[in-house]
């Protein structure tokens, strides 16, 4: 797929011997998320044995449209170190603004080349229900070659789960964007999903321009009821065929997750993914461990995400404050990549040296009290720094928490620090 | 300890049978948080077998000891769900202080004693390193006569961790407020820890008006580095002892945990807690899973809070934004009592009916948008309704995410729908 210099810049990127990323480049339990029509800055990639990576959702929706707002968003994402964007959006030049924003980005750019199909099926045929494959094939192309990275692809939601889903319903339905579509259309046209049916078609497109299948998980439950459901699994098994597929053709695929999960199921989510997908990299959504957290569900998503990543999870999509309620803020943005920054970097200080010293470092520093030191290693200085500004100063370089009794005061004064 | 009729109001309160009440509050493996020299609207019990609760502290500092701001987070804290908490005070007149909030508070309130008697001791002799056993009994029996519900008792931490600390060091040091005071005292007098050696002294009080006992967990981990090291452990056996002595003399006893533990070291912390201390009560604060994230420690802490509760832990002490910074203010409150809510409530979903069916009805609200009867199940349906409108009115009930694009009203267009 690639050439051996551009993997031996990945592995230095990611910290991890070479051959660790050509072994699972080739067996499949790493992907690249680099197009090779362009030069990316910050390429990285996703899969066992690497850092877990996070991923924040950018685009206009068809209420809101400005480019500016969506700019500032894709610049606070990668300020806050997300490591790949997508985006998803669906309202004003689709195509402009992708470029733009592909422009703009350092990191990988992923797409739901769906979005983009259904806007011109809608303008120029009135109605998504007459899309046709040939309406799908044209948006793969443009989009592969004008350098996108990643591309979900709802293959995976067959005619008889949407048979099943009408007659067992679900509490939340369908809540992936791209599967409620493509549901509707086979609902109404009676026939296989196009993406399915045409699969090997999709695959020749993404291997000339390696870009990376994103096997969409259209039936992930949007609501804890639904929890690891029938229509949940029954789909998954479906994408571990696709991934069977993918890595025949050569194209890299990793798997997309839910959701909205119970507690005590998330673990068991993740080691069934990597079974039934034969290994490959999963891309999560959340989940979420309640329904009732609207305005704070980046917090659920922290859970989440650090507990899936635990039992394997290797690529977090972003929850925002916003989720379930509005198109996020630049705001949002922050507060929704920092949580997703917490979960993985919590996995990560584990198994890489470097975010392990760091935290070590700033210990040190904290035990110190040298607080100019350890703003810096912190995951958001300006914050901290001005948290702890407001109330003046401090006598002693405590804080104001404890001010006289500060307890690594004490500790200092009776010998107990570690000064390596 | 209480009578039965007073213990049916509690299995009333929890919502489970009174025998499973009963049973726990004799074995130990339930603590009811309740003085009986007062009557409390709303008293709770923590332990097996009930809904995690969770507890905010509260307090002046020697920087910050305006009374108003601490009652208004006492207010904040029981509006947002909190089931007890603790009045950490250490500036201005505490005894006041603490009687004007248990006066405003309807839940349970605990106190670290030590704080009122450094202050004491301070005042009257000049240095924290006079104290003796009689300026802490006095504090006690004050304390438990005024009605505070649980005593956090630094009782763990002996001479051989203090030596033990002074040749093997820690990147952390002593991190607990009342921990590191009492370490300085054993470390400039040679002598055992008072609270040790007048363990039974103290019981007797307790007894008298049912004052819970709460180990505080004076070496817990203040670093990732520390995390789960000799120190903690071998306090955390001294504590198990000490619950057994706190049983035989009939006082409740729960003990406190970590701190900053390493994200795969959480689960084992419970269970090692669990079994080291003979099924008591655990409660936690944390644990962070990382140092690096001050400003946004909730989120780590919610992290740390939700694996903790599937493992055991039975009472999670909120982290707010603050930690690490400052004294929190009432937003940092809110904030920090929202993110151990969620993982709290996370975990008691998936054993307590009611909140199953809050979840499951707002999931069925969303996928009718509708907004109105949605806001009050959420966990805070101000910032919700607040930022659902900040767009203004979206077409057809959808959000500004999608629009059009609305993937719930294309499930209910096809009939995918659960309307039971």
């Amino acid at each position: 797929m690639y050439n051996k210099n551009f993997l031996k810049k990945i592995a230095k990127l990611e910290q991890v011997p070479f051959s660790l990323i050509e072994n699972g480049v080739k067996n499949g339990t790493i992907a690249v998320l680099a197009n090779t029509n362009k030069d990316l800055t910050s390429p990285c990639a996703v899969g066992t044995g690497l850092k877990v990576k996070i991923n924040t959702n950018l685009g206009t929706s068809t209420e809101n449209l400005k480019f500016e707002n969506e700019k500032k968003k894709l610049q606070t994402a990668i300020d806050s170190g997300s490591d790949a964007v997508m985006d998803l959006s669906v309202g004003g030049n689709l195509r402009k603004i992708r470029n733009d924003l592909m422009r703009f980005s350092s990191v990988p750019l992923g797409t739901v080349p769906l979005y983009e199909i259904a806007s011109e099926v809608e303008r120029r045929k009135g109605n998504i229900e007459k899309m046709t494959i040939d309406d799908i094939l044209d948006v793969l192309i443009k989009q592969a070659k004008d350098g996108v990275d990643f591309f979900t692809i709802h293959a995976g939601i067959l005619q008889n789960a949407v048979k099943y889903i009408r007659k067992n319903k679900r509490v939340g339905g369908i809540v992936s964007r791209g599967g409620a579509i493509l549901a509707r259309w086979m609902y109404v046209n009676k026939l296989e999903n196009l993406f399915y049916e045409n699969f090997d078609k999709i695959l020749e497109i993404m291997k000339q321009y390696n870009v990376t299948m994103s096997l969409g998980d259209a039936l992930r439950p949007g609501a804890i009821a639904d929890s690891t459901d029938d229509l949940q699994i029954g789909e998954l098994r479906v994408l571990g065929e696709l991934v069977k597929r993918c890595r025949k053709k050569g194209v890299q695929a990793i798997v997309e997750g839910p959701g909205h999960i119970r507690l005590d199921e998330i673990a068991k989510n993740m080691r069934m993914q990597k079974k039934l997908c034969y290994g490959a990299p999963f891309y999560i959504l959340g989940p979420l461990p309640t329904d009732i957290a609207a305005g704070y569900d980046h917090i659920g998503s922290a859970i989440g995400g650090a507990i899936a990543a635990m039992a394997g999870a290797n690529f977090l999509c972003v929850v925002t404050p916003a989720e379930h309620l509005r198109l996020p803020t630049v705001e949002d943005i922050k507060d929704g990549v920092m949580a997703s920054k917490i979960a993985a970097h919590s996995f990560n200080l584990l198994n890489f040296k470097d975010d392990w010293e760091r935290n070590r470092k700033l210990s040190q520093y904290r035990a110190r009290r040298q607080w100019e030191k350890l703003y810096p290693l912190t995951i958001d200085p300006e914050k901290a720094r001005r948290y702890r500004k407001v109330e003046g100063k401090i006598s002693g370089n405590a804080c104001s928490m404890c001010g006289t009794f500060c307890s690594i005061k004490l500790s200092e004064k009776c010998g107990f620090l570690n000064s390596r």
